[in-house]
């Protein structure tokens, strides 16, 4: 097989900051374990607005379908607060969500052993919590037409965005969470409103006919979304695989990655359908934001970025003990003691710097 | 003034149940503080389904129009589970908030200083927490047109639900948010998506308009719902009052609920225009649901169903004295130990019953 692609859009904020640490772990694995990849860059969000009017080119647009897989950092900013909607930061992540068609968003919601202690939750109810959070991408309130604010009848301005699922949207995002379950806990718990929504009654009947026809095995149960949000803060536990919509998916895998103590160490995946090689499109990234707060000041935490490209050795490049490898490695870092500014407790302590973490877990490599 | 009238629908599962309980402490209010209600009671969800074959009769609705004020315990229940989304219990419940044009909904999170152990929240997160989420009750994506599940152009079906806002019902519920603000902490933070969604561009820049114009000395700050999520779970101390859409509403409310560990506790109110008489059209009800695993039982927590009551008298019978009377009676029984099953720890404990817990915040009144 030729050298795997990928690509590098490390947008706004701290992106770029944690990016660079992403780039010490890729040249790692190049020389040290024999897989290079070839990788590129180029720009999303405002960085991309600055430079073209644009949130995303179209150039990039393309190349970020040919390549095996994308690499994210975050994108918007004060900066950018008052453009346009349609050329809005946020506007180029959703196009590649939308055109690469990455339609099952994994986000994992883990509790890091040694910072169990620093969640707002109490120990017993986050130590050694691991679910997945299987959130809709491509479609829904995100995506829906008609949307807009308009003039109506009574000559009041109006604001509109239509939900809008179809059943073959919702059976793909459900097989890939039948699918994680069968390689995790066996268990999926899928959340809607179908008692206030028609949109969650066809949402709940497709998941469980998908369940039924083709993974009776798997254990499935049904929640309404705002029970789900507190059986979250309840007990996280009970939980393996959440499969959801975009929207509630945006709201209810924030406050599962809030929960964990965890937020800046958290990955996601977005993959879509195979490509000609097997592999699924697929673009990595952080949960975080791009904390323009923080930006350029050596303070963010690296390792969301760096798991998000463990999750592109699992889930693009079949390499799941290289990315079991580069998971241990940070686990370790963590153990002995690193901590970037966001992980110090209320007794404060010296935290490291972005870079000083990266070379850590290359050290640990 | 005539005597002041009150609506019970009881509803389902244990709502029979707390509903007796709140009849004592009506009771006692007539008796020993000269403050009579004149009481009716009637159907609601599937209560009303098996009686009437509809979760709210038209009758029940007119009368529903014309009293001072309803309190309703809970509906739905696993019975009702197959029924047509049209009867569904719910829909009674929905009816009455938009029949009634309840716009307001106030749902305070509140932690009981006898209850701060009870959280899944470490307890410097949540002791002594105070804060009032303002849920819009009457538009959005509950009752936006189109809605519905059909077959699309391409043969498939399709559940689709609107988001509609219009300025107008933005602006109300604002008002009635900076309102309650200048009575509290002088603080309002709005919740929406406005980073995806043209309904929360609008209903930021509404938000913000009523605030220059009406209320420039409230604080204002705007939040994306999902980064609201996680801040209600990492430190909702920093909020004071949250105003925020009917779905975002449902959410958030139950999230920041279930962070109190006081679920069983919570009342809320939903608040209408004034009527002649100066009263709003006004609906009462505990946060939490019908609990059907438990109904009947003896096992439920009326507390919830008795402060819904005390927010009638602070709100709808501008009795704040007693709504205060009321509540330091229910933190007696409290900070005496008195536990619903509900309240249990892990290391268990004997609970008391519904109906002397009901007996023991009258003897405490
Ligand atoms: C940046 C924003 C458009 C995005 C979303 O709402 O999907 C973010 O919150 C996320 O969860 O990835
Ligand atoms: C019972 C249901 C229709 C209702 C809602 O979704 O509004 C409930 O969850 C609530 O929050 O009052």
């Amino acid at each position: 097989m030729s050298t795997p692609s990928l690509l590098i859009l490390a947008g706004d904020g701290i992106g770029p900051e944690v990016m660079t640490e992403v780039r010490k772990i890729i040249d790692w694995f190049g020389a040290k374990r024999d897989l290079a990849f070839d990788v590129s860059e180029d720009l999303v969000g405002g960085a991309a607005y600055d430079v073209h009017g644009v949130p995303l080119a179209d150039e990039t647009m393309a190349k970020a379908q040919e390549v095996d897989a994308v690499l994210l950092g975050a994108v918007g900013g004060p900066k950018y607060d008052d453009l346009d909607f349609s050329v809005k930061p946020e506007r180029g992540l959703l196009r590649l969500r939308k055109e690469m068609d990455l339609f099952s968003n994994l986000r994992p919601a883990q509790c890091f052993d040694a910072l169990a202690d620093f969640s707002s939750l109490k120990k017993d109810v986050v130590a050694g919590l691991d679910i997945m959070i299987v959130r809709e991408l491509t479609s829904g309130i995100y995506f829906g037409e008609p949307r807009g604010i308009s003039v109506n009848a009574n000559g009041e301005r109006e604001g509109v965005n239509t939900q809008r699922y179809t059943e073959s949207e919702i059976a793909r995002v459900a097989r890939s969470a039948f699918e994680l379950a069968k390689r995790r806990g066996n268990k999926v718990c899928s959340m809607e409103k179908a008692n206030v929504m028609e949109s969650g009654i066809l949402w709940r009947e497709v998941v469980q006919k998908v369940h039924d026809e083709e993974y009776p095995d798997v254990e499935l149960s049904h929640m309404y979304a705002d029970a789900g949000g507190m059986q979250l803060c309840r007990w996280p536990k009970q939980f393996d695989v959440i499969v959801t919509d975009n929207l509630f998916g945006d709201l209810l895998s924030d406050v599962a990655a809030m929960l964990t103590g965890s937020l800046g160490m958290l990955p996601s995946a977005s993959l879509g359908a195979p490509m000609e090689n097997g592999r699924p499109k697929a673009l990595y990234e952080p949960v975080h934001g791009s904390a323009p707060d923080i930006a350029g000041q050596g303070k963010a935490n690296p390792i969301a970025c760096i798991l998000s490209f463990a999750m592109a050795l699992r889930y693009s490049f079949d390499q799941g003990a290289e990315a079991d490898r580069l998971e241990k490695a940070v686990e370790k870092v963590l153990a002995d003691g690193l901590r970037t500014a966001d992980l110090m407790g209320p007794e404060g302590g010296s935290p490291v710097s972005t870079s000083a973490m990266g070379d850590a877990i290359v050290a640990a490599l």
